[in-house]
């Protein structure tokens, strides 16, 4: 991928990963080797579940992690004078040859303090990687859980179509919020690049301007269209004309009322398109203008031997102009012995959110398609997640990282993560144990402890246990094989499948359950006590 | 810029852009000439001005206007299949020579509704512009402005870098982060390969996980560091635990209660970078633990002939633990006759944003740098900005997009833009004109009118007249030579101290005025007669 190559790189990182870098090799550091785990704290948009992703290019970026002489000569630039040159040598020859990966498949739900990733080797490497780690997953992962929360929200039957380019953080910033889009359940995007490096379909008609660009009907220079069937020309114009005035009657619009200059747009956008005929009929007035115009050429289009695809409504009160829109294409169809006319397709893009198609689910909207821009691809009502990057072993010896704020406290060690699952199929709870602790096994009681509160235990015996980690880097190469997008965004739904239903709801979700065995409670508030000062009252 | 190459290319652009071109081709819109310009409707952070950044972007992506062999093979297999062969080859020689791009100066303070580009041109290539250069002027403006609002309540003396990579919307939104925080005021970034491409400073020491890898002082590799003047070697061990004693009992903080592992770790910090010695203080505890450490080693730096920079704080009460480590920082230096200590420097990154530093500003902080990230980066406050991008003339006739909102009517025609400034230097108001009509003379009154509303007029005299726009690409070529970015960041500082200080302000900013000349309000208002239909009531 261009991009990849193009940015994702070593130096795409904090100036304080290489700094840092320094003063380890220059400490005799080289030969440690540490554990690392990439996690969040807290889910986003004030939901109970996140969807894991930014996996694959993670992969792409270990498999090319490598200073070029131009990286190197900016960083003797960059760096104090002192800097022993034989550093640079070593960073030179560095490569993720020596680090292990292990993740969580890309596409799954995931849930606070459970690592998504633990990256494992060299503890000069591993800490190089992180802020690149961070920068890919945190914003796939956020747009992912943004995505999969809309579709939730519009229900299975209604398309959802990205069109947030223009908004987005930036063009890679838009080209990753088509992909993560998709992943999480979107159908489409506008974004034509992305649709070409991603393989994800692309969608589209036009905007107002070429409405506006046409002022009257003196503007067509083309009429003719080739009858579908019989090859027979059409004049789309003398048609949609009569049709215009019979449908006038019908839906009690004036033709007058009805921009001349839009009926030339439609009809010229309709011999241009005729099988992929969707038409914006907002640009004047949607009731005294744009349906009346649209109806006009679909007819048309009609006689001529095309089904029209539909209309797109971007402003007004989409709640009413959808149900206006529907009963029209119902009162139309019906006079005209038109059938189809009543299943049109009706597309909504109007600085659309997760609230809004919330509040017109309430109202009971018409629409088929939600066009999504802004508030999808800035995930406005939360533009960051959180995940960082832990250091819980060096040399063997678990780390811990305390803090006065427990929520911020690490869980120390090498550790496995499991799935618990009950006999429905719902995920009981995740839980994290100790690496050298055997696995939990289907029908045996679990103990799962609250990793900071002491009396929060609860047994569970799982009908079905899914190890979380899989190896997916090691030896210097990616392990497990790259997974169309396509497959990625299959794991997104059925992962949320084995979610209870009131964990994924909008409001006050019920919060999915992060555990740790006795055994790693012991060993997580051992070390606290052992590392923890002993303070004074005064 | 190996990025703009990689990316920034016809095809990210919205698929209605292309479906248009092929509508307009096939309805043989080939020869039409449109005007389009390009503006936002509201400022964003609640406040009344912006910056627009982005337009060498905009003109590196012109230059490179190219469909190639692949782009055009994809579009085949997306459009439907009854396009006409034709259109293909006529994309394929598109390019942007017969297009004029007018702008503001980048870096320049801008308002709602004054074009910030001017697009003339083939209709068809202006529109297939469209959704790059939006993509390219938004996210570019917003930051910019996001930075400039942060310099204004920081204040000209202290430091701001941006440390948002980790959670930029993917790595590009983090380059753009990087590089238009810069050009807002911001002092340098953490992003390496920021620095790289831009020539922006890069800053960074280290982070917790450094400090935590250490566990002793037995984790020490190497206790000796050369004196910078007599080249004689100094055991900084040593020298540090016998200051840190001694330092204890002036700062009254127990040498039990610090951490061991800490000191190791920025001991061994301070072998590596004896000349830009910066710690973090705040792994363990600042009171407590940190600003002993931090004391210790670098007291036992200054035997050796180096002086420490300073601290970083990354949690807790910023105010409290900056005034405290100044307040620390002046007793020892006191007490061991160090002067320079007094003015170690603090820097404070933990999840700042506007409203915390003017929090910090009222409660009296002793912090002279701020590392500022999620907040910085995402534009937390308002993700996006919203310029858009609407056709105003077509051969030669002007265009108006009516609305029920007035705030959305756009104004018609081509027209050019002017700032009038007072006598003080401060500008009084920008004026839209038809540009058939003449510029603004210094001295002579001017009748600047509210765009929508009759009554709101008022007579300026200018004492100076900016003309906004200055051609900026024609004949295919860039018209103006590329500006460094420290250019443009200047003249961000130099613009905005044109405008007063109420319209700058954070808390209810006075707005700028944008008026239209009489000449172009009846224009407008002609025109809008004309297209508007008339209503009946009922």
């Amino acid at each position: 991928m261009a991009r990849q190559n193009g940015i994702v790189q070593p130096l795409l990182t904090d100036l304080y990963q290489i700094t840092m870098a320094y003063a380890y090799w220059k400490s005799g550091k080289v030969n440690d080797v540490a554990v690392f785990d990439l996690f969040f704290r807290t889910n986003p948009f004030q939901g109970e579940f996140t969807i894991f992703a930014g996996l694959e290019e993670c992969m792409k970026f270990l498999e090319n992690f490598h200073y070029s002489n131009s990286d190197i000569k900016y960083l003797k630039q960059t760096l104090p004078e002192n800097i022993e040159p034989e550093f640079y040598l070593y960073l030179k020859e560095l490569t993720c040859k020596d680090i292990i990966v292990s993740a969580i498949e890309e596409g799954s739900v995931v849930f606070p303090r459970v690592p998504l990733l633990r990256v494992e080797g060299p503890l000069i490497v591993a800490q190089l990687l992180e802020t690149t780690l961070l920068t890919l997953v945190n914003f796939a992962s956020l747009m992912a859980t943004n995505a999969a929360r809309y579709r939730m929200v519009a229900g299975k039957n209604v398309s959802l179509l990205e069109f947030g380019l223009r908004r987005a953080q930036g063009p890679d910033g838009g080209l990753s919020a088509s992909k993560y889009a998709y992943i999480g359940g979107f159908d489409g995007t506008s974004n034509v690049l992305a649709g070409k490096m991603f393989n994800i379909p692309v969608k589209g008609t036009h905007a107002h301007s070429f409405v506006t660009s046409f002022s009257t009907l003196d503007d067509i220079h083309r009429v003719t269209l080739t009858h579908a069937q019989t090859r027979e020309p059409c004049n789309l114009l003398e048609s949609a004309m009569e049709w215009r005035s019979r449908v006038s009657t019908v839906i009690d619009v004036s033709t007058e009322e009805s921009s001349d200059g839009e009926l030339a747009a439609l009809i010229s956008y309709a011999i241009a398109f005729p099988t992929g005929f969707l038409a914006l009929v907002d640009t004047y007035d949607v009731k005294r203008s744009g349906l009346l115009n649209f109806c006009a050429v679909a007819l048309a289009l009609n006689d001529c031997g095309y089904r029209a695809v539909g209309i797109r409504i971007d402003s007004g009160d989409l709640a009413y102009l959808s149900v206006l829109a529907r009963e029209t294409f119902e009162k139309v169809g019906e006079t005209f012995n038109v059938p189809w006319f009543a299943k049109l397709t009706i597309v909504a893009s109007n600085d659309i959110n997760e609230e809004t198609i919330l509040s017109l689910n309430e109202q009971g909207h018409k629409i088929d398609c939600f066009g999504i821009g802004t508030h999808l691809v800035t995930c406005q009502r939360q533009p960051a997640l959180g995940c960082v990057y832990k250091l819980v072993e060096i040399n063997g010896q678990p780390r811990i990282k305390l803090s006065q704020d427990v929520g911020k406290v690490t869980i120390p060690g090498h550790k496995e993560a499991y799935r618990l699952f009950g006999a429905d199929g719902h995920a009981l709870i995740d839980l994290l144990q100790r690496s050298s602790e055997p696995a939990p096994v289907v029908g045996q009681k679990v103990l799962c402890r609250h990793p900071f509160q002491e009396s929060k235990r609860a047994y569970v015996i799982p009908s079905y246990v899914e190890h979380l980690y899989k190896i997916c880097w090691k030896d210097g190469r990616v392990c497990t094989a790259p997974k169309p997008l396509s497959k990625v965004r299959e794991r997104v739904q059925s992962s949320l499948r084995t979610l209870r239903q009131d964990i994924k709801r909008n409001l006050n979700p019920t919060p999915y359950k992060v555990a740790v065995s006795d055994d790693l409670y012991n060993f997580i508030h051992d070390l606290w006590l052992q590392n923890a000062p002993i303070g004074e009252l005064s």
